[in-house]
């Protein structure tokens, strides 16, 4: 586990990137450690299909932070038109390459493909997005499992700014499978009282100003503001959102900066926490694989 | 899907035996048709370890409720003294048997033995209690999983007495694995709001008294009171504690009948349904491996 003592936080931001930097220079050590020990790089190997163009820059930067802890690439592209058997056979020929320890479908995929059978084609062993069944119940179950990128970034950077957990109030606005639900069950994993929410839910307000952590994962820009947030609060915005003015998060962030007493900025706050927990689940993932075969 | 349209109820209680009967009704005709369409009966795999009367009693009743509605029932049996292997070895012959559709190891196990490699043996096809963390998972994700029997059976009394739960504020007390984490789920799965609380939560009743439908499945006899309820909220009380003075539950049903709308009693509310969902479940495993064979 990186340690951030050495990092002199500004008292209202989470900086997602100086945790981020830590956290890789950590990955980056026990790589280094890993090959020594094994003899090979662990390797992410990715697919990414059509040619949206944000997808095809999150691939990008999750290549370039591999390359620059030592981890191994390998990557495979199919165009727009693929089929789901393409999707399907290219995702099992990752999981079956010995080089490859996690395997990563950049998502979403092109209209018209099920994204269903591809996760379910990703072992729970190879599954470095931890969106395999198997990895959200081993979560709900305090059993050791792969989170997925997100929500675990988002405990890391709690943890770097020691915000107290066990009996907090932390509520979750959104309930995908994704980051809204495995978001929830680690906060519950580490005892705090846990409110998830939703679009359907009918006083969001009265719920989140109830908060002492709150996290926010709707994809709705400016959602929450200065009126929903309990003073004193600890806001995690993981809403990412691209708009004609650049990418925006869920909290309006100048406006609930002034009652809160850390938020998390868009850019710059959970985003470089998903890319280094990338990095570190490969690991992971290839520490597992390595001692189950010694 | 059972219909409830011909019972009585009374205004206050949550009646689980009148439910509980209605659902086994239902079960008995299809276990018919299934029976006449792949000319077998669904079968229910039980292991028993040890001599712990409760547990030797919830295993007769369950086998006396397969009987009633024409499902098979293989039994197995383990003296207290049975060793780690002896367990999972019997769990691996009622999985490998052909006439079993679902398999269900009593718990708790005696001490000394551990149920974790007992629940993975049993793989998600012919897992009737849920406990498995693919069908935790499948649930969280909204997937079609087979949940813990208590909490389905819970939402099937909530359908039974028309619960609204689209938007209510739902509060879970207790957060287990077999009841509070697949509870919060399902309640999720149906659009409701919803807080997971336990031992740790600051301000129990606090939370508690903000719950349309309050579960409560905490373990712990007389916890939840008036006080702690909202007038007009629906109160469902999991909790079944073996006393000196009988079975007791988590909720001071007189104390609490007096401000809720619907209070399940123990005995009589959530314990029948838990017994009517196993069945239930059974043949829905029965079904499914059978499909997936024509």
């Amino acid at each position: 586990m990186a340690h951030f003592e050495g990092i002199a936080f500004d008292q209202a931001l989470i900086d997602g990137r100086a945790v981020a930097e830590v956290v890789r220079a950590q990955v980056a050590i026990d790589v280094g450690e890993f090959r020594s020990e094994f003899g090979r790089a662990p390797g992410l190997g990715t697919l990414l299909v059509g040619d949206d163009p944000a997808s095809a820059t999150y691939i990008r930067m999750k290549h370039r932070a591999c390359e620059e802890v030592g981890i191994a690439s390998i990557h495979r592209t199919l165009p727009a038109d693929a089929t789901q058997e393409d999707v399907e056979r290219v995702t099992h020929e990752l999981v079956a390459d010995d080089a490859v320890d996690g395997v990563l479908v950049q998502v979403p995929l092109p209209a018209g493909l099920d994204p269903e059978p591809v996760i379910l084609a990703v072992p729970p062993t190879k599954d470095v997005d931890g969106f395999h069944p198997w990895n959200l119940g081993a979560i709900a179950s305090t059993l050791d499992g792969i989170a997925s990128c997100t929500p675990q970034g988002v405990m890391t950077l709690l943890d770097a700014y020691d915000v107290p957990l066990v009996g907090a109030e932390a509520v979750v606005v959104g309930r995908s499978r994704t980051v809204g639900m495995p978001m929830a069950m680690l906060l519950l994993q580490r005892n705090a009282t846990v409110t998830v929410t939703h679009h359907l839910t009918r006083d969001l307000a009265k719920a989140t100003r109830e908060a002492d952590v709150l996290i926010v994962a709707a994809g709705v820009p400016g959602l929450i503001t200065a009126d929903m947030v309990k003073p004193g609060a600890v806001v995690v915005d993981i809403g990412t959102t691209h708009t004609p003015d650049g990418l925006r998060g869920d909290v309006l962030f100048d406006d609930v900066a002034k009652v809160a007493r850390l938020v998390s900025p868009v850019p710059g706050g959970v985003g470089p926490m998903t890319i280094a927990t990338l990095l570190q689940s490969t690991l992971k993932l290839a520490q597992a694989r390595a001692r189950a075969r010694a």
